[in-house]
């Protein structure tokens, strides 16, 4: 088996906070580990805040800033052949557009979830202090989110499973001919390089 | 011929502004296109200030910033088996050395050159501004430059060519077991798609 998947792609995440899209991002991290291709990289977007764009604050210029320092990573990386996910809330349509230009290999999947559901579950506590006023340019409550027209994806996390929707992500890797198709049968020493992998990463 | 070199490392070029890191990069990346590497990136500092560090300035908190944020791009590439060259003048010790710890595979060139000298050919015109006065936090004129301690590697830009430096890098690059040692024969086809990449990326 390779150590990576030569052909690079950028999928990434929009949607609201609490959207689902980080377990996601790990749930198709799993899959495509499962898939064989070992060298994928999560460019989160409070992990990326911390070594890309510290001192970036909400205002829409510095999540524009952000947005597209992301997309350049995204970019060198999908160039280089490393297949990528980025999850960021990214609420501006024109500059995901950017970024899809500047990527190429681009697969933009909506993660979909209601405003109502979000405020119910609010797991970080973050939409009731934004709906009392305490948090500034909260996206969906004191922030715009601008959906996407044509997004290759959309999921609609309070309706499918997180599996349900990791699984349609790959059968759209597939379709887009960024992955193969699942027919390949792994030899002995393969199976145990994919279960070694996904213990390391904390999956099994 | 295999797409890409599978081992990843950072050529990490660091010295005063003029003293020919830019130059030296790309001869380098000519150098190792030759040798079969197609998918080498090259981090140049003016460049990566456009995408990673817009707003920085020059203050040693904004250098240090930079430096970081350049030296975590070359740890994401060189994780992912892509071999990169960063050439900034990243004139603080301890910040290049956070950078090293961070990348693993790191090769530290110290590009040399005696300040009379580059004050003398001012190619960009910047040094006589400095030492006028007229550009603040200029490095090696008002603001400090630190050597490095152990560099991998020195080169006294003013006293080789072009071509010798870069061929002491590969050399190192050799000994460090980063790349192969240069005994095979390449195939026609390997020699054509050679040409065809020095060709496009303007070296031939």
């Amino acid at each position: 088996m390779s150590k990576g998947n030569t052909k690079g792609f950028t999928i990434w995440f929009t949607g609201l906070s609490g959207a689902g899209k980080t377990t996601l991002a790990h749930k198709v991290h799993e899959f495509l580990v499962a898939r064989g291709i070992m060298n994928l990289e999560i460019l989160d977007g409070d992990v990326v805040r911390t070594h890309l764009s510290k001192g970036l604050g909400f205002s829409k210029e510095d999540r524009d800033t952000n947005i597209r320092r992301i997309g350049w990573v995204c970019q060198l990386l999908t160039k280089h052949g490393v297949p990528n996910i980025a999850a960021a809330i990214s609420p501006y349509k024109e500059i995901r557009n950017e970024v899809r230009q500047m990527v190429g290999n681009f697969v933009e999947v909506y993660v979909k979830c209601p405003l109502d559901t979000l405020v119910q579950r609010d797991v970080k506590g973050l939409y009731k202090k934004a709906l009392a006023g305490e948090v500034k340019n909260f996206t969906g409550v004191s922030d715009p989110y601008e959906e996407p027209d044509n997004p290759e994806l959309v999921i609609e996390s309070n309706r499918e499973t997180v599996e349900e929707s990791a699984q349609r992500i790959i059968a759209k890797l597939e379709e887009m001919g960024f992955i193969a198709p699942k027919e390949h049968k792994y030899s002995k020493e393969e199976e145990e390089e994919i279960a070694k992998r996904l213990e390391s990463l904390g999956y099994l």
